[in-house]
């Protein structure tokens, strides 16, 4: 212990969040005590404003401060088109894109058998309710490139070819990343650009 | 904007902590959300009571909960050993080598004559109180070994000996850091210790 205990407690808070290992929690939490006024009040006030307002989409899943959130009730969205995402983190990387305009659905996770993580653990009523309202013509899974995306992905593929085959059902394209040099590629990547491969227009 | 405004305030609030980024800052306020019982509210806590209690020890500059500082009520500290750092984070990096058992002064920064920066910025008086009051047998000039530092040291010793020659005044031991290899360390670390080399005993 060597500052006070509100101080030390601070300093556990700020460790445990991703990024912030043990000696930046605490130069972290120095910066916030010597600016009370531009960083410590003002960083109080956010968490304490979210941590009220914040809460999780009956829809898609997402959070917002609003329940439907912004995205589910935005007008000028697609609203046939529905995004399948493992994390919010997901849904607000696919944003900061721009790529797309639709609507989501936030599983907040995967299909694990590992970890005893079945179907019945994934968020899909939104998606469930905007199906069985026949809104839906298009479904695309966008969840990861790994064993337990891929296995969530083949699920949703059969569940939903067996109850809407109606409705087309894609995923993201897979191969290089932009900028991606050929040599630092690991070889799952290589692989999956490979079979992904398009014939070019001579 | 890909998230609501509240936690667009909160991911720039922590992207302006020293450590995180905006990608980083953005998978901190995520892990924060999507947690809110057991990392979200105990931070927003804990941020509110420094805010409220933490104030600066008018005795040494130390931040506490409580004023003069646990350091400075502390009854088992060497009373008349005082220790001089540029910053808290020095003070709170001293104590947790528990290698030291005295008071501080905690400076605030250094004298920059090109930042404009003179004696009258310094935090000195706690310091000058101790000494008025005959407290203090040695005051150890704990800087940093940099320019500023040492224009810091300097002026101090000046000061020290001028308004009290019989206070002992020293500074810290410069050279080879505890398993430093010599190939990776600086120049101006290798002439240090070079210059504050030891006869060893035959």
């Amino acid at each position: 212990m060597t500052a006070s205990p509100d101080i030390e407690n601070l300093i556990t808070r700020l460790a445990r969040l991703p990024g912030l290992g043990p000696r930046s929690a605490r130069r972290a939490a120095l910066a916030l005590l010597q600016a009370p006024q531009t960083r410590l009040q003002p960083l109080s006030e956010a968490l304490e404003t979210v941590a009220r307002t914040v809460q999780t989409c009956p829809e898609c899943g997402n959070l917002d401060s609003q329940a439907p959130c912004a995205l589910c009730r935005a007008p000028d969205r697609t609203q046939d088109l529905i995004c399948v995402v493992e994390t919010v983190g997901d849904l607000w990387a696919l944003e900061r894109s721009g790529a797309y305009r639709g609507h989501y659905q936030v599983l907040g996770g995967t299909l694990s058998p590992l970890a005893g993580t079945g179907p019945e653990h994934l968020n899909l009523a939104g998606l469930r309710a905007r199906l069985a309202r026949g809104e839906v013509r298009e479904v695309i899974l966008a969840l990861g490139a790994t064993v337990e995306g891929a296995t969530t992905a083949h699920w949703l593929q059969s569940y939903l070819l067996d109850s809407h085959p109606d409705v087309r059902v894609s995923q993201l394209g897979q191969g290089l990343p932009m900028g991606g040099a050929l040599e630092v590629l690991d070889d799952g990547t290589l692989m999956a650009a490979l079979a992904a491969r398009r014939e070019l227009q001579g």
